[in-house]
């Protein structure tokens, strides 16, 4: 185990507590505060339907800077109308008060059932207490405070030398995915003490999700809340890390790393998941095939299943990536379960069987499905498609 | 119950039998036969990695002309490359030679496991017993011949007068889809004495199955070996049905009836299926765009499981509907379960609730997203994912 000193981010107080929303008595309610103005950068949900907490922090997360987000789980405020913008702003307006900070540097975030009002005088309620206890060592507690389905935490942080001065990244997340992926709502909020410009903050959080959470994949639904936020307080006092600087690729390399991390950990949790799953899909002619075969594997119910049943039934992974209407060269394709070549000039290896059998047993497995067609590549993790799969999902309460 | 009487076609004799490819005593292989030359069409998976009896028939249609199905189930034939294509020969050389026909007027499709070899040898020294079997009321046979995972056999007939004489059409289908679904492989052949030119037939075909076997969906898979065979023989001696005809409408029309009901059927016996749900896409702007959004809705585990779950949970259709990058107007959107409106101006309508878990207990729901866009729509027909979905993928043996 980790000590609440590893979950420490110079300059950031945090804290999470219960105010009802959530009828278990768990933790509902999170906040994050830098003590001073942040950068800040977020990428959103790509659905139409986008959740009122969604549109409030598009808009504001324009100025590129931000000094907190209040989130709430077990109601999305989703599909609420105007209603539900004007709900996102009431919570703002208690955390600013209450902060006594600008209420534009406040984002908000939601996730749990759509169309519920979010009990907002609840939430207002309990903002005193919220603020109250902000501590150092709460990033713990705000993770509780958003997690729904999650079985398990998931905090990762980073230190790391930039510019001569140590930086911290911390990072917080909850459900399993986005774009692609999200079975549930997926929020991820990190924290640094890393000086960025805004714009540069902004891109190499945009491409470290790109390679992260849009590279996973539960079960191919996108979430009407789905929202990653990034907040840069500058503590740590290296020189302000611009666009395009070695400064700059090497922040996003850690970014990335932490956020792959916590992607990761997302799949693990995926609802009901007992295996994660590496689709890698190689010698594409473009990345854009890569990733729609990849998804089309991945998001396969009978690949998914047949993980599940630990049976190595690969004829469903070259149906799903056969599928699409990509014109694939059959007899070029080569299918690996980890290194052992399955699939080749168009028909099936064998002799290997216990070798695969002992590989469909493990709690991690990487596919490789080589096209033969050019250079570009993408992998994609996803989970497998279990009875508590269905169960949380028939069950779950609208 | 229909008699034996209803499933039959004049000039048509098939068959079905054991030959030991299926290990639990079922019958394994079947054979339809037209007594004369036939017009005969296809349509046939788009996957990349057709199965060998697919490349054959794709081969073979093109005269136009058939005379013989042969069908097994238990192995696939696909992925096997070289092999696999001598094998579909064959077997279909063992039918030609005992019916004493051109081999290649026979046509042949497989369903079961991809990437085992055919066991050419079994279903060889069953062809004798299976010619001499061939008869009348063969239809019922040569359907448990074909079956799979199916729980049962889909048959449908129709008689009606076309140029003053009456024709019949008798189709039997197994598994669940094609294009767009296909959990197991879909096979479905059409028997008619109908006398239709070889254009027309062809056209009328694939425009049935537009409307039929590619707008249900239960998985959202495509298989290696999905085909849907029609064979006309002239019997009725109605004037020959030409393309673009009034006659060939009113053919179109009765074709369409049947594999619409032959389509649902496979949706009813979905893997594990509780449920048939359709899912009516209007007011899109485009044709395109209400079949993309109708399949979103239709392939969502989230969607699916809600179903099984009979909880009227309509956040996670329009999450799916929104999910596609279709710039959708929130607040015009309005979505209706049976003809009870849920969700309209971007926020869920309250107050029916009790009617709505009502309506949820159903066996067939309908549901209706109206997109305020224009005027194009689509239906597609799916079932809810269920635990049996699960236990039936995750335990077929590969």
């Amino acid at each position: 185990m980790k000590s609440a000193d590893d979950y420490r981010v110079p300059g950031f107080l945090a804290n999470g507590i219960h105010t009802g929303i959530k009828t278990d008595g768990g933790r509902d309610l999170a906040l994050i505060f830098s003590t001073r103005s942040a950068t800040a950068a977020g990428v959103f949900t790509t659905n139409c339907f986008k959740a009122a907490p969604v549109l409030l922090d598009q808009e504001r997360i324009r100025a590129g800077v931000a000094q907190a987000v209040i989130a709430n789980s077990g109601v999305a405020n989703a599909a609420t109308g105007p209603e539900g913008i004007a709900d996102a702003l009431a919570v703002s307006r208690a955390a600013s008060t209450e902060l006594g900070i600008v209420d534009q540097r406040v984002l908000v975030a939601s996730t749990g059932v759509i169309g519920h009002r979010l009990p907002v005088r609840k939430i207002e309620a309990g903002v005193k207490e919220l603020v109250a206890g902000l501590h150092a060592d709460g990033i713990p507690d705000a993770e509780a405070g958003i997690m729904t389905t999650d079985r398990f935490p998931k905090i990762a942080c980073r230190k790391r030398a930039i510019g001569g001065k140590e930086v911290t990244l911390c990072g917080i997340a909850k459900g399993a995915g986005m774009i692609q992926p999200n079975m549930a709502t997926m929020l991820a909020f990190v924290m640094t003490d890393a000086a960025v410009e805004r714009d540069a903050l902004d891109r190499l959080f945009r491409q470290s999700i790109a390679g992260s959470f849009n590279a996973i994949s539960v079960d191919g639904c996108m979430s009407t809340n789905d929202t990653a936020l990034i907040l840069a307080n500058g503590f740590a006092g290296n020189p302000s890390i611009k666009r395009g600087s070695r400064n700059a690729a090497r922040f996003g390399e850690i970014l990335a790393e932490l956020l792959s991390s916590l992607a990761r950990e997302l799949v693990r949790d995926g609802e009901g998941a007992t295996k994660v799953i590496e689709i890698a899909i190689t010698e594409a002619k473009t990345r854009r095939d890569a990733q729609r075969i990849a998804y089309a594997v991945a998001n396969s119910n009978l690949v998914k299943t047949a993980f599940f049943g630990e049976d190595p039934n690969w004829g469903r992974i070259i149906s799903a990536a056969g599928s699409l209407g990509i014109d694939l060269p059959a007899d070029r394709v080569c299918l690996f379960l980890e290194d052992i070549p399955i699939f080749a000039a168009g028909k099936g290896i064998g002799g290997r069987e216990e070798e695969l059998a002992g590989i469909m047993k493990r709690p991690e497995i990487r596919v490789r499905l080589g096209l033969g067609m050019g250079c570009r590549s993408w992998t994609v993790c996803t989970s497998d498609l279990t009875f508590d799969y269905v169960k949380i999902n028939a069950h779950y309460h609208t």
